[in-house]
Parts: C-alpha cells; structure tokens; sequence
C-alpha cells in the first residue's frame, strides 16, 4: 500500500481492510509507548513484506494483579506519529472489551516452556500472551510476525505456539535494541527515577562480563551465573530476581555451557522489574 | 476450482495450494467414514462458497484411553470417492505425526461451556477438539466452517472459541442427517450389530416423544427427561449414560423451558456409545 496508514479499532473495521493488503503481510504486535526496539521491528516487516501491520493493546490478561497493567505508559499520539514514519499500512487498536467481550472463555497454553524463568515469577503471564497472540494471529493472518530478542522467553513461548498450532506464519526475532549505555529498551524504563536510571545499564554489564568470561573458556554455569549476581549486588539500587543460563531450545537451567544457551534475568531497580538476555554459543 | 480434486497430506503442500483457492473458502473438518452427514456439510460448503477444504483427521486428542481411537472405522478410498463426488476442492489428511510433532506442547482450551454434558462424561475430549479445529483453522485459513448439529455441544463450543478468539470465520451448523427410521446418522452406527441397530432408534424416539409434550404445554425440564428415561428404559438393549435439558445458549440444566432449550442425551447400545439431540423452542 502506498496510501496514508489506516487506523482501525473494531475486529470488523480490522477484517475489511485486512482484505486489501498484499501478501506477504507482516505483523508486529505491541502494547503500545514504541520506542526504537519497537520500530526496528517495523522496519524490518517492511523491508521484507508487502504490507505491515500493527497492533496496538496493552493486554490485561497477562498482567498479574500486583502487576502495573494501570501505570502502564501510554502515548498513543506520539505512537501512531511514529508508525506514520516508519510506514505501516496499519495500526489496529482494540479495546479490552472487544478483545474480551463478556463471557470470555477460551485460552491457549504452551505447556513446557512457559514454566521456568519468566513463567515462574509471573503466573499466568504466558497464558495472557499466548492467547492475545494467538488472537491477534487470527484476526489478521499474517505471513510473517516479529518480535524483540528482549523477551527471548517469549519468542521462544511463541515460535512452539505458532509449530503447535499449525500457523502458516514465520516468526521472526530481532535484536534488542540497546541505549547507548547498554540498557536494553523498554518502555518499563520511564518508570526509573534519574538515579535509577544510571543504576540500570548494570544488567546488561553484568551478562557481558559473564559472556566475557565464557569467550575466555569459562564454561560451568554456576560460576557464571555468579559472575552476573556479583555485577548485580555491585549496585545498591538493583535487587536480583533471577539468573539463568539455560539450554536456548528448552530453557532448561544448564551445569556446563555445552549447547547453545540462554543468560537471562531479571532485576528490580526500586519498584521497577527489568530482563535482559544474551547468548552464548 | 473447476479441475478435479487435490489430495495433500503435508502442512506444506496444504500452505502451498491453499494460496491458489478463491474466496470465500469453506471448511468441512471430519474424522472420515463419511456417511450422508457430512456429505450434507460439503453440499452446503460448495452451495456457499467458492472453494471446497475437507479435512480428514482422526483426532487421538479427543479420545479417552478408555474410548473407540484404535477400534474407529475408516474407509479412505470410499471417502475420497464420495467428496470427488461433492466437488470438494482440497482434501488434507495429516497423520498424527504431522499434527502432534515431538514435544508437542500446546493446547486450545474453552472453560464453561465444555464443562457439563459430554464434557462431563469425556474428560478431555473437548480440549483435543478444540485444539484440533484452531490447528485446522490455522492451517486452512477458512472463510466459512461446517459442522453437524448431531454434536450439539460440539457446535457451540466451537463458536465460542471462534468468537473468544477472534477467527474471522463464520461457523455453519447443518441439521442432523438421519436414516429412515429416524437413527442419527454417525460414522459409530457402524459398531451396532444388527439387534442393536434395530434398538438404536429409541434415542430420536424418546427425544420427539419429549418434544410433542413440549408442544402441547409441557415445560417442567424433570418431566421432559423424564418421557425421555422412560423411552430409553424401554428399550432392553439401550442403556441411558444422561438425558439434558438445558439451556441452549449456556448448556446450563433448566427448571422449566422457558427458553430455547436443547434437549441432548447420550445412551450406551451394548458397546457402543451414541449421542443425539432435539431443539425446543
């Protein structure tokens, strides 16, 4: 499409003007408040569809009730200023009545991989995020949907998804985008107070001074695992969640880096819980 | 299409020749030993829609261990037969490793509505059919779905988890096909041996018995199940598993028909178990 992009909110608008896009048809779905990891992702579905379509829903359900589905940030103008930019076809943002009208009942669970790590601090999430995924899937029957290495966890949760429930979609995972400090982008990352946010590159110092080691032989686990826990009670501000390194394809916790793998945690800095993750291979 | 029918069983050769069906497309899910039920659903498919999608999948996630899955009848070549014959576009029959790849993980789930009925006697059973039709919704990308209203829960479960997930499909119920003397017709029928085949028309008895009291003012539900029992237990070679009468939008028992009701119940004929169902409204 060459025209301006197309906002829609309703599944009915979504699936009239669904007809009309090209294939391939890319898919990026986001929770909104974009920033460049997002926009990297839509630059890529342009470069390598016909079409790009955006999503736009903070999704309740794969929020906990402890969890900050209210504070969650939202700039939808300065949003669509930027998908207008980086030109999608279009941008579709539902309500939480029209993605769970009343008597909702229907979920998709990935069994395995959505128990350790995120799965285990989070209950419930990866059954919020398959289902919305899966929803947003349907409704607009993408050829090709991208996300963010940021959330590996999840892309991992999402590529058996998609295999399992026999999708006719590839996905694709694209780098984390970092600001210049390392800190991985987030839209999390307003909630950081100025101190905060000195403290918070500290995530991304720690995992490389364990891929550092790795690179220079290191390969048991528990030493660096310990290695990043060492980097994050360095920095008073910081409180570690978890630190894993675990097999990349199954996410099991590993005693020696002898497969590809995983390094992954997540760190509280105040109230504000961040992840991050790199590979080792 | 107007060239003759196309057989795949491949998830990659059903992606590469969906792309060339027009639209609007019909899909017609069926577990095979096609009987004039299904085939009635293929004339309303090619009646509604520009192409023709069967799929032919014996679904082992739907069957308890206890249940018929190894004992269930097949008759490819017939089958084939009789959709070439119905002018179906595209037949898909997957195997079982096609569908259920190792570490096969992920599951479809609608909470209320599978709940009483059969998926009270069937535990499970619902989960594998609604997990199965999302992947044959995945995979087929229909405009239009076709099912039989012999499975009456069945049905609405679908179009729950069609509206729950946002499937831009609409879901077509056709009405029961039955033989002469008023017997459901069901690929099981062919487990009855000649006895029992003659006992097997006591389920549509009793429930027309039900019905004809219902037309002539009787709307206490006890009563109605009752004339139902009281068919059944009539019949020496039958043996009543549960008689509903239940609300037809939740599936939820009544008191008293003051609403459309759906008047379901499934009876055991020696081995065999059958289903069958009435509307009253």
């Amino acid at each position: 499409m060459t025209e301006s992009m197309i906002i829609v909110n309703s599944l009915e608008e979504l699936f009239y003007v669904r007809r009309f896009l090209d294939a391939p048809a890319g898919l990026v779905p986001t929770m909104g408040f974009l920033h460049s990891g997002h926009i990297s992702l839509v630059q890529q579905a342009r470069r390598e569809c016909k079409s790009v379509i955006v999503s736009i829903f903070v999704n309740p359900k794969q929020f906990g009730p402890q969890e900050d589905l209210a504070n969650y940030p939202r700039n939808l103008e300065r949003d669509l200023q930027l998908l207008e930019a980086a030109d999608a076809d279009i941008v579709w943002m539902p309500t939480s009545e029209m993605m769970y009208p009343a008597d909702y009942q229907t979920w998709v669970d990935v069994e395995k991989l959505t128990q350790p790590l995120e799965g285990s601090m989070r209950p419930g999430h990866f059954r919020g995020v398959t289902t919305v995924v899966s929803k947003l899937f349907n409704a607009t029957r993408p050829d090709k949907a991208y996300f963010g290495q940021k959330d590996a966890q999840q892309a991992a949760v999402i590529r058996q998804m998609t295999r399992d429930l026999s999708y006719p979609i590839e996905i694709v995972v694209c780098p984390t985008q970092r600001e210049t400090d390392g800190l991985a982008m987030s839209s999390r990352n307003s909630y950081l107070n100025p101190e905060q946010r000195q403290a918070a590159p500290v995530l991304y110092r720690g995992l490389c001074a364990a891929k550092t080691a790795f690179e220079q032989g290191e390969n048991n686990a528990v030493r660096l695992r310990q290695i990043v826990t060492d980097a994050i009670n360095g920095e008073p501000q910081a409180r570690l969640q978890y630190i894993s390194c675990a097999d990349y394809k199954t996410l099991q916790e590993l005693e020696r880096v002898d497969v590809k793998a995983l390094l992954s945690l997540a760190v509280f800095i105040g109230k504000t819980r961040l992840i991050d993750n790199i590979a080792l291979e």
